[in-house]
């Protein structure tokens, strides 16, 4: 087993080298005029600020978790936990760092060198985070495979998977208030108060808006889907030892635990082929290249899959649950892009309500987002069918396995997903970067359609993050079921059905605490942008320079200060009712939670990319265009779904994961306790 | 047993006398000028034109169920089904033809008796509808009860219960959508568009809106409740035989079934006293003396179940139960009221962030709505707690029994709650004859005052309904496994959680069509609105009349056309579950359905009542009161809430409650099949 896990983490690190060829490439472009410096300089000072702030709460919050997990499960589950942890802030940052390189250097190939080598840059700099994202995760998994005896990995893996999850927090419920914060208030102010352009530089929170993008749709983005994709492998580790004793012989423990780690490194390794085959043709939309490396690395993943499956684990069915879980996957992106892309009948719906007024344009909205529920939930039911039914046909016992590994297929092109994923901020600072240093209408032009399809990847991204929570808190939910020892949760037992009513209820608090979140931050955001104008008239005027590190500032304490509560609850919750109500209560509640936080998720999610949209569609001129009363409409809807798509949506993954790690670390604990009342 | 039945039967004519005393009371109050009448017979017209229309769709709805339940289950489950439906109709034609006599005739009482008078009529009325809906439903399975064998009444009396609630989609679905498409209509172009007030008898809306109130916030409200209460007591009788096995003879099945009846019986006499003793105090609030109602009805059924419970079932722990079951619904009627009153800080926040504009608005109601669910949930949770473990210890299985105790105790009053939640919307048409007979401006006063008051105990009345549904749907729940004879419906097998998954995503799906129906209603609303307006100036100027008859006659055909397709949804989605992946599919189906579906409508709900009294704050006079731009921005949150609270969140209900009893009523053919590929 060593000598092939030792394979997994050649293929990490081939991952992480290429990502570092990658970041010297970028590093070495031109990054223009000096103030195109300057300003990239204080997206990069105003990120590294966050960076240096939450790390110091990240520590604190490592070393606690630690002494819990140490004191009440074992060490080297801590020990682990610090691993997993770690690796994610790295990630993080290797990512975010080359993100604030690439903006610059995207502005300017847009500028010297045209569209296509725009694209490129933009394009490798996420790719690095895509990279680091899957090489890290891999790295780490693969030498925790190495290193211990796979009775300990089985026994104390699970911790990795809470490090990742425990860090994920911080990056998509912090990021995601961080960077709302910073948009809503630079909007409102900006834009609609004093009349000013996105992205002008006399708006004192335009950097503040320009760090979120790298800190929540970046650095956050990749920590939710490192958290996937570690929980996924972790997840199919655990189950391994069920597998193959349902297998009858045909394979052992050992293989079934290290398979999904080869199909893993498969994965990178297709990320990589698929990352360096992006490239754009002058003149054809640049989605078709995105599109092409992902399904190039799809389609060796599938074949290798199919292969692997045999040799390894001597059937083809393993293949069928990898394959179902990458058609999820993609699937899922598709149907996002349908309900929320201009160019088909949702947005344009919204847009043609919003004629009526801003209250249609809410209700039509969130008519939207609730109907797009429907394609995902039965795409990840077949999904479910597939892989289980499939697998279970090897043996009886063996479903859940293949749930893990299609949840594990899904997230093996990650570095692939975030690579397009994380293009789109990059796309979207650069732009911002050519507007605040007044470069040529033709580069802002190239920006402007980079972006336009960066806004889609991103909406599509955000549907597969949810999906990839989905499986992935799914394959953990049957690892809870194997760790306790549960061998039915019964919708029958009342106290479970209890559990599903909390576990149900608490994605809408959750949610109601980060939308609170961002208003409150955004509201001080507002206060300070006002009074920045107030007091200094020469910033309008375009004489003086606006304090751009206050707002930063307040972004960031926001941030740090408002993820406490949100994120306490998603740690406790689990606790409680697993102490209190027992392990088959907290069974029910995860469920529940599961059930209920995808819903909720990918409805606002989708509502919000769909209004996004429909203002960009009624921008275009449809409706009476800019400045017109449909045009306000569409507004109002876009600054509901701000905090609903990169706020309280995305956030929901974490929760949803997050409970149902910290479940399968503490199930020990519940089982000894048995519940005080359940 | 039958001795006992009879008594049931007794009590229940007791209440329908009452009743009927009552009518002919009201009918006796003199109608006030020509004008009055003129106004209060348009209304009535619209209301027996849409119960026309409706009548004629119900006879072949009931005739097509009849046929399907009688040729794919037995013939006598189909006729229970026939009584079930065409009593919850008589209850909605009695109640609502009733609250046409008392709109008026509360209006003059406000004119010649002042506000104690008034009171005394609008109350009187809703006291009907509440004793027609508790006295018919007691009274029809008090007959089956006493007709039939206990066994055959077992076997077959969930045909009544589907017979409830068929028709109570027609109720609440189909007057939610014609209430607000009138409503809507009238207030877009009414008042925003052409500046006239609200009731202002120069817009063509303003009957369709008046005989909205009777449609869907007396008959639909009704049906709704009628739905839960004979649901309740289903539940109870059909877990009976369980219970009695488990007690180990300390009762026999007979007994088990007769005493939710026995207690439905108190509740219906104590819901007369509590009636008969509501008086006002001139100058005191009029929800003391409705509260003053309820707590006296409620504190009889909690003494007289004590007693009965130990002397017909031999211990106490069923009381427990009943007064568990009580004592949420209150409970959640408090917090509503905590989170939709302008009396407390959620809605005093939501007006202060409207400040901000329509945006803000919106996040901040639908962060209410969101957080006001968490109470309600734990409420729910420790009453199934208690009533389940209360009577499982005295014997093991009893608690799902109590369970169903539990919602049987909350509805006993259920002759109570509806009458004083029937009692806003006939406050709320007084008010509007007053306008539109342009009554002296102390009339409109006392029946402002009184729709104050009727809007907080809609909203009450609201929460109390969600409540309701979901312990009914749970009780149902129970049966359901009774039913099907599984002994677990287990989170661990994944066909169960693709039930859950697709049983969480029905209630978006759902509200997303009925709210879309809204807007496409709404929509011809206003262009006909509109139309009007324009090809005849007199109507404006006050010299023509506008054509009330037309807008009557779209809201008629839009309700009915537009709820086909959810109202086929929720017949047909348990249907096709249940053969397609078997019965234990669809028990994680209800589960998802009903947790999902509970969350989402008490959000909807309570957001929907959020802004209406946020609205009603600033029109009090707050952050600048009526036209300043704050009013505008509630009036925004107020139009989404609109569909919210009135079609939406209540529709839910019924769908939970509706997909469980075809569930049940269905599940020997499930049963049968087995899943075709479940």
């Amino acid at each position: 087993m060593k000598g092939i896990a030792v394979i997994a983490v050649c293929a990490a690190i081939v991952g992480l080298i290429v990502a570092v060829v990658l970041a010297t490439w970028i590093k070495k472009q031109d990054q223009g005029t000096d103030r195109m410096k300057e300003i990239s300089g204080f997206i990069r000072e105003g990120a590294f600020a966050f960076l240096k702030r939450e790390y110091k709460i990240m520590v604190i919050v490592i070393a606690v978790l630690f002494l819990l997990i140490g004191f009440c499960i074992n060490w080297v589950t801590g020990i682990l936990y610090i691993c997993g942890a770690v690796l994610s802030v790295l990630a993080g940052f290797f990512g975010m760092n080359v993100a604030t390189w690439g903006n610059v250097r995207t502005a300017n190939a847009a500028k010297d060198g045209g569209m296509n080598k725009a694209l490129k840059v933009a394009f490798r700099s996420g790719a690095v985070m895509g990279l680091a994202v899957a090489g890290l995760g891999l790295f780490g998994l693969g030498m925790v495979m190495v290193c211990l005896k796979l009775a300990t990995v089985v026994q104390c893996v699970t911790g990795f998977g809470f490090g990742a999850s425990s860090m994920a927090l911080f990056g998509r419920v912090g990021g995601g208030i961080y960077t709302k914060a910073a948009d809503v208030g630079a909007d409102l102010v900006g834009k609609v108060e004093a009349g000013i352009p996105e992205d002008d530089p006399r708006n004192p929170a335009v950097i503040a808006d320009n760090v979120g993008d790298n800190v929540g749709d970046v650095a956050g983005m990749g920590s939710d889907l490192y958290e996937s994709y570690c929980g996924s492998i972790i997840s199919a580790i655990t189950l391994a030892a069920v597998a193959a004793g349902a297998s009858g012989g045909l394979f052992d423990e050992a293989t079934a635990a290290i398979f999904p780690l080869i199909m893993a490194a498969v994965g990178i390794i297709a990320s990589v082929i698929g990352i360096l085959l992006v490239r754009g043709k002058e003149g054809s939309n640049p989605a078709n290249a995105l599109n092409a490396g992902t399904y190039i690395a799809s389609g060796i993943v599938v074949i290798v899959s199919i292969i692997l499956s045999k040799a390894m684990l001597g059937s083809f069915a393993f293949s069928v649950a990898i394959i179902a879980g990458l058609i999820v996957g993609v699937a899922i992106g598709k149907i996002t892009e349908i309900y929320t892309s201009e160019d088909y009948k949702s947005v344009k719906k919204i847009a043609e309500q919003s004629q009526t007024g801003s209250a249609t344009t809410i209700i039509s909205g969130l008519g939207v987002g609730m109907m797009s529920t429907v394609w995902p939930i039965i795409c990840i039911s077949v999904g479910i069918f597939a892989a289980y039914f499939a697998t279970e046909t090897v043996g009886a016992g063996m479903g859940m396995y293949g749930i893990a590994l299609a949840a594990v297929g899904m997230l093996s092109t990650t570095g692939m997903t975030v690579a397009v994923d994380a293009y789109g901020p990059v796309s979207d600072n650069a732009g911002g970067i050519a507007e605040m240093s007044e470069l040529p209408e033709g580069v802002r032009n190239i920006t402007d359609k980079l972006d336009a399809v960066g806004n889609t990847t991103a909406a599509i991204g955000k549907g597969f993050a949810i999906g990839s929570a989905a499986l992935t808190a799914l394959a953990l939910f049957a690892s809870y079921s194997a760790v306790t020892g549960l061998t039915a949760i019964s919708l029958l037992n009342p106290i479970v059905i209890i559990g599903l009513f909390i576990g149900a209820m608490l994605p809408f608090m959750f949610s109601a605490f980060t939308m609170n979140s961002v208003g409150r931050a955004a509201n001080q955001m507002i206060e300070e942008v006002r009074r920045q104008f107030r007091e200094d008239d020469g910033i309008l005027a375009g004489t003086s320079k606006p304090d751009y590190a206050h707002c930063v500032d307040i972004s960031t304490q926001a941030a740090l200060k408002e993820m406490i509560v949100p994120g306490l609850m998603a740690i406790i919750a689990p606790l409680a009712v697993g102490i209190i109500l027992g392990p088959e209560a907290l069974g029910g509640m995860l469920a529940g939670a599961l059930a209920a936080g995808v819903l909720l998720a990918l409805m606002m999610a989708n509502a919000g990319g769909a209004w996004d949209n429909a203002k960009k569609y009624v921008e275009g001129g449809a409706y009476g265009g800019k400045g017109s009363d449909t045009h306000k409409a569409t507004v109002v809807g876009d600054t509901v779904g701000d905090p609903f798509k990169d706020t309280s949506g995305p956030s929901i993954n974490i929760l949803i994961k997050l409970m149902t790690i910290v479940s399968v670390v503490f199930a020990p604990l519940f089982v000894a306790i048995g519940g005080l009342i359940g």
